[in-house]
């Protein structure tokens, strides 16, 4: 009997290890698709991902494999919700119960949407034109409207939604927790506007040779613990992170020969999501158990060590020397607090992407009440426009020119991707969070820092984090690491700490 | 009952062309693994690729797709075998026939014995071992033969084997025209070695900066026709060329600074294969005449790119002034004779990739008839080294030092790639008989050359070989475009041609 279960759970197990190696095709075809296919190949590149997600999706709701699930589901196996079995068992039944939900049909209409879409959006993007782009929005928001009826939710449409990124977290939950960060976070931005510090970005603005750049990314990257050997650095015009395997991580940036901060941060941003999948384990490959959790816990990784670290006080006093080694013209003769304080310039902008870390976080709350109204078609899209920009003058006091400059800057609701801009806000809490306990946990980690050394935390997130698969979903798993559920607190602190002094506030 | 076969055949055609999409998907993770991907990433790699070589293997057998070509074959579509539809039937259901006759338990034992076959090979090859590598030879022969057995073949084993490379052609039709070609061969080599004069190939072995020479090479290869929009250069460890869609073809090479001709060499002849690739019909992907022919064919169009035109004095006297600005301290006093005649150096020598134009037909002839002695168990493999060895002797005037230089050079063998090699040797003779054909209908075509016009002799390649898919085999095709059956004349006419002034040979 217990022989007979063992060898149900391993042949799920099996079954799912495949589909995961399916999925690590498509990643393979989708990095070469951003960083080495030529233009011309893009139609043919379709019909092969065509024809993998319809191959995937065949498998991820496979009846027998459904049935073997829920058949183990009742056994022993199963019994202890954070045991190995337990937990893969308990998370495949979940995705594979999600998946049947979705009729074929609706799935198939989400695809061409959101092929179109991003066709839709790059057009009306570089035209300036949201009109052209509105039909496919108002084509967008009911369709995820229909999925969310379909899938099912506890509280509103977006619980649905936001369930594919950050499993089980209620929306009501998330906007109490942006809400307390927002109030906060204007607070702070208001003292550093009345501030006469302002710090001379110009000095990242001079001619900084790409592949010096490059080299020095590189040197960055390897410093914090990305291992090339399971990995590689390529050129593209988004950047990303992605895995074709347990032990082949792949990131990308890209250059810009006059702009410094760009691509190092970029590197040190996607090499903090390379340490997570680096970090996973590889005997649980394909199983819940060697998967991230969320893309909040994901983001949280990406951006401890973009921000956290990398654009603390302690990184560079190890690492302003060597840079200005590489870039003798530029930067020989600028201080190292000169330097500081320009990669930590605050100030309020149009572009999400290019945003500071306190205001980051505003823009993200645009967009998550603007994406539940639209959802909950509070608001039509046709005035759309007008919310965006009347939200821009209130949270950040900036107008956008025109709309490539707002509402179209984005990919992801062209995409269908709704539900995912508060991951990101949620994973700048979840990391200041994070640091805190490590700090508390391993002493100043700083002082490692300062002497090149990083190796302590990292093997601090290989164990709290990376190695826990998804045992717990991001929230609890922030509330079991650190000891508290997840809020603003925290992230607001290591704000003040730096900022205040940088602008000069008591 | 007429649109009943249209949408049998209709059924049929979209099977094949999804087999092809997915095997256009192995083909982009190949490119990946030889070009791009980090070395421990290759365990992971290497289950991808079984995956899909076993999803492709169940859909190339499926009963019901065989059915349905055994069904169209006896109808009107197929009546007419040169027409489209006739084609495509005819050439399936072959490939059909032909993979339902190895049994499955066959297949695996032959994929696994080649996996390890190439690790075996490149150890034993780096620590010149034979008898480290034996065994698997050992193995390998007799499953070959196994799979001859299954396949059945009309007057030898080997003619089972050899079908894989160059369809319906015989062992016997083969050997006739390598031994007429061996003979001239044979003559001619004297011959040189008889003469005095000798070029100066230092001049090849200077500094090349690897920057430039890539830079030549991408602009000789978009100078004989590649279309850098469907496709890339990269670098590799052993240059291929591979197509992961009908506008995505990926050429490879590898540099060394030292050596000019070896990396510009190998891009006229990936390039060669790469024009053939793009100018298949894309209105026919997946299916027979929207496929390459043979191995002899690719081969040939190879080998006339690299050498019958990139080795020729008119291509030189377009280029040769560019090569000059490239590299003006190498090539700046030397004149254009002497480059000339340093790029076409004769001298038998141990490897088969680095041999000239006439000795390379004699590397071939050698490994022909040992692979052939080893199917038929007439050569045991213990007693291979010697044989090899003393074929050297005998055709080429040499020895190797040891295995590595011997027979441990080339990885065909340790893959299972039994009755490859013949293609390479015929692909020389087919190469130069459609020259020939192309320049009687075309006029002169070195004029052209001289003057950087390859457009002509690409337009009538593609319209006689890229075009027609695999509407004719090999030979068959190259009669029906030369007027002859396929020979050694012309190869040795073309070699007579230019070796002869250049060694003063009467």
């Amino acid at each position: 009997m217990v022989n007979d279960t063992q060898k149900l759970y391993e042949q799920v197990c099996r079954h799912a290890r495949q589909t995961a190696v399916l999925r690590s095709i498509e990643e393979a075809l989708g990095w070469d698709e951003r960083t080495m296919m030529p233009q011309a190949g893009g139609e043919h590149r379709a019909e092969q991902m065509a024809l993998l997600s319809g191959m995937i999706h065949q498998r991820e709701t496979d009846r027998q494999y459904g049935d073997r699930l829920a058949e183990l589901a009742q056994d022993s196996l199963a019994a202890d919700e954070l045991s190995e079995t337990g937990v893969n068992i308990r998370r495949l039944k979940r995705q594979y119960e999600k998946k049947i939900k979705l009729p074929r049909s609706l799935v198939e209409e989400l695809t061409r949407t959101a092929v179109l879409g991003q066709q839709s959006w790059q057009e009306a993007r570089r035209n300036n034109d949201f009109p052209a782009f509105r039909p496919l929005l108002e084509k967008t928001f009911p369709l995820k409207r229909q999925e969310a009826e379909a899938l099912g939710y506890r509280q509103c449409p977006y619980d649905a939604l936001l369930d594919d990124y950050e499993p089980e977290l209620l929306t009501s939950t998330v906007a109490d927790v942006l809400t307390g960060l927002r109030d906060e976070l204007v607070t702070l931005a208001d003292e550093i506007r009345g501030s006469r510090r302002r710090p001379n970005v110009a000095i990242l603005k001079q001619t900084f040779p790409v592949d010096r750049q490059e080299s020095l990314g590189r040197e960055a990257a390897g410093l914090i613990g990305f291992d090339f050997n399971r990995g590689r650095l390529d050129r593209t015009a988004h950047p990303f992170c992605c895995s074709l395997g347990p032990r082949d991580c792949r990131i990308t940036t890209r250059f810009d020969e006059h702009l410094f901060d760009s691509a190092f941060f970029s590197i040190l941003h996607e090499s903090g999501h390379g340490l997570y999948d680096q970090g996973l384990r590889e005997d649980q490959y394909g199983l819940p158990l060697g998967e991230a959790v969320s893309l909040g816990i994901h983001e949280s990784q990406s951006r401890l060590w973009e921000n956290l670290v990398g654009r603390g006080r302690p990184f560079w006093e190890y690492l302003y020397p060597k840079a200005q080694q590489h870039f003798p013209q530029a930067l020989g003769d600028v201080s190292l607090d000169d330097f500081f304080f320009a990669i930590n310039d605050v100030r309020p902008s149009l572009i999400r992407v290019e945003a500071d870390e306190i205001t980051y976080n505003l823009h993200i709350l645009i967009r998550f009440e603007l994406e539940r109204a639209l959802l909950d078609d509070k608001l039509k899209v046709a005035d759309l426009p007008d919310a965006w920009n009347e939200q821009y003058r209130r949270c950040l006091a900036v107008v956008p020119s025109g709309d490539a400059d707002g509402l179209l800057q984005d990919v992801h609701w062209s995409a269908g991707l709704v539900g995912y801009f508060p991951t990101y806000a949620l994973g700048n809490m979840y990391a200041a969070q994070l640091l805190e306990k490590a700090n508390a946990d391993l002493g100043d980690l700083g002082h490692g820092f300062s002497r090149g050394t990083f190796r302590p935390l990292l093997e601090w997130l290989r164990k709290s984090i990376h190695r826990e698969g998804q045992r717990r979903f991001g929230p609890a798993l922030i509330e079991h690491v650190s000891g508290r559920s997840p809020s603003h607190a925290s992230l607001i602190e290591h704000l003040r700490t730096k900022f205040c002094p940088l602008y000069g506030i008591s």
